[in-house]
């Protein structure tokens, strides 16, 4: 098999369904209704419905493969990303009250909050288990060790995050622009970030390379969150799949909040009132899109996604080690995700 | 300082505080909250509050300082540990819905179930943060990581034990006897063999020692819960300081399901009928006693308590490597969590 074969993605990602599906199998007679749980979750339980897109152990495998050339050996950090990706989902849609994830009833709506909350501690625990198989692979103690260090502070950044977000939300006011980076920093870059540093310091020793993929990880991170925001409110349902449904969940993304800082008193008056509506209908979400609009939310968080787009391209521009096939799948997926 | 000292269990108890709470610190100030949280739930937070009793904790140093001759070095997974069982007591509260614990409110009938369910999930990420301060002191990265794995799927156990205790409660039927050990086993025996195993395995390369340690800790953990059934329906106010509030609470414990399998038809009967009142009074709980020790419930769980209680000390007294502090110490730790 040629380097080229090796980043296909399709091979990519059915190599870590494989490898996933090895961490998630049957242990004992007395405990499979809880692995059963856990692949329905992961789409993994023989259903056709749409599973995640991986795009964290997708990411965790080229910048692994662009700097030795093969995925094989990285595919349990690739497991281990899209396992504590999926805890965090699976106890997000608890906390969110979310009854549908990829348009198939979530855990707890099935199996009751308990049973959730439990089920993703397992996959949080089987995440873990899953990168001790590095060592089995050949990586040394010393890296291992340090792939850990690196996903245990992840998680702590993962959870802060959230700790923000539900805080936020639970109060009355919106919480500033600033906190707001803050935030999708520790919910959302730092586990991308995390993929790719991961897969660049299981291929290499070099500091400066490592650093490079962290960083280049991270400013995808931000511009994937911000693309979302935007897609969130102004996505198309023909490009994107789904209506977009923020505002009226109520949700306080990077536009929203902006327009809390800068709308005239007026607008900012008039949308405090609109998020404290219960029931945001089709007329008020027309009406809370145009004051985003009036107060160049749209404009501020589209230039602030194409600039750490933009910044992410610079820093993959940057890396020397990589190969040109690896550059244009990375190309590609950064091209992807963030569509905005 | 010597030996001597170092087994004083109140010294070890304040170090191990110390070791927990440099983990749980306040680390910026947006996040500060969450931190908060966590350090209520420990009891580290400045209140006079009964806090846990830290018996893993002090487990593991025992197990390694009866090895090492000192303690210190084993803090980081005495904090782990500690961390870990919290983790799991902050998602039970939630599971169980029960509203309090140690006299004070659980974190979710405070700060609601999001918050708590998160808040245990930075619990669980620190426990794993814990861990790596072994590097910093020392230990060689294929100890740290033997060590990581052994917790690792101990945690694995730890949410397996939990499935079984939720899918079992939600049935109508009680569970066999045989599940019920094979539950115990994940959820109680696992994290105080694995705690002190940790501790022999971090003093020591001699595997022969370092699982007769883990069959000492997995016996004592049996007999612990064991232990806690019989306290949970026989145990005197004057003696464990809480009325026994099993029956009332509906939960299947031992005696109980002994009885469900051997107690006869007729009074099987009754025990389904009472179990299935919502309000289990005094007069009905006194029936339901009666029911159990006709069957010869109690005087089962007691010689299993004890054949366990007895199997530990055994394999303690077999522990050639142990000093003779060391060694009474851990009695008077078996003895005092195994009264009845």
């Amino acid at each position: 098999m040629t380097a080229t074969d090796e980043l296909d993605l399709n091979l990519l990602l059915a190599d870590t369904e494989t490898e996933i599906s090895r961490v998630v199998a049957n242990r004992d007679a007395s405990t499979v209704g809880v692995y059963e749980m856990i692949r329905y979750h992961l789409g993994l339980d023989g259903s056709e419905g749409p599973r995640g897109k991986r795009m964290r152990p997708l990411l965790g495998l080229l910048a692994y493969a662009s700097i030795a050339g093969d995925h094989h050996a990285a595919l349990p950090g690739a497991a281990a990303v899209e396992l504590g990706h999926n805890f965090s989902l699976v106890h997000d849609d608890i906390e969110d009250g979310d009854v549908e994830r990829r348009h198939r009833p979530t855990l707890w709506s099935i199996h009751g909050v308990p049973q959730a909350i439990n089920t993703g501690d397992l996959i949080f625990s089987l995440s873990r288990v899953a990168l001790h198989r590095l060592t089995d692979l050949g990586f040394s103690d010393a890296k291992v060790l340090r792939l850990m260090r690196l996903y245990d502070e992840t998680c702590v950044m993962l959870c802060e995050g959230q700790y923000i977000d539900i805080a936020t939300s639970a109060q009355g006011e919106p919480m500033t622009v600033e906190l707001y980076f803050d935030m999708i920093g520790r919910k959302t870059a730092a586990l991308i970030s995390a993929s790719i540093e991961a897969g660049a310091l299981l291929a290499t020793d070099d500091e400066e390379v490592i650093s490079a993929y962290r960083r280049f990880g991270w400013s995808l991170g931000v511009a994937f969150q911000l693309n979302d925001d935007l897609l969130g409110i102004w996505g198309l349902e023909q490009k994107t799949g789904k209506v977009p449904t923020d505002v009226v969940r109520h949700k306080q993304t990077l536009p929203v909040l902006y327009a809390f800082e800068h709308a005239t008193p007026a607008d900012r008056a008039r949308l405090a009132e609109l998020y404290k509506t219960d029931d945001l209908n089709e007329t008020r979400v027309a009406e809370v899109v145009a004051i985003l609009e009036r107060a160049g939310a749209a404009d501020f968080t589209r230039s602030e996604a194409q600039r750490h787009r933009d910044q992410c391209l610079a820093e993959l521009a940057g890396l020397t080690v990589i190969g040109p096939k690896a550059h244009e799948k990375l190309t590609g997926i950064i091209t992807a995700v963030i569509s905005a």
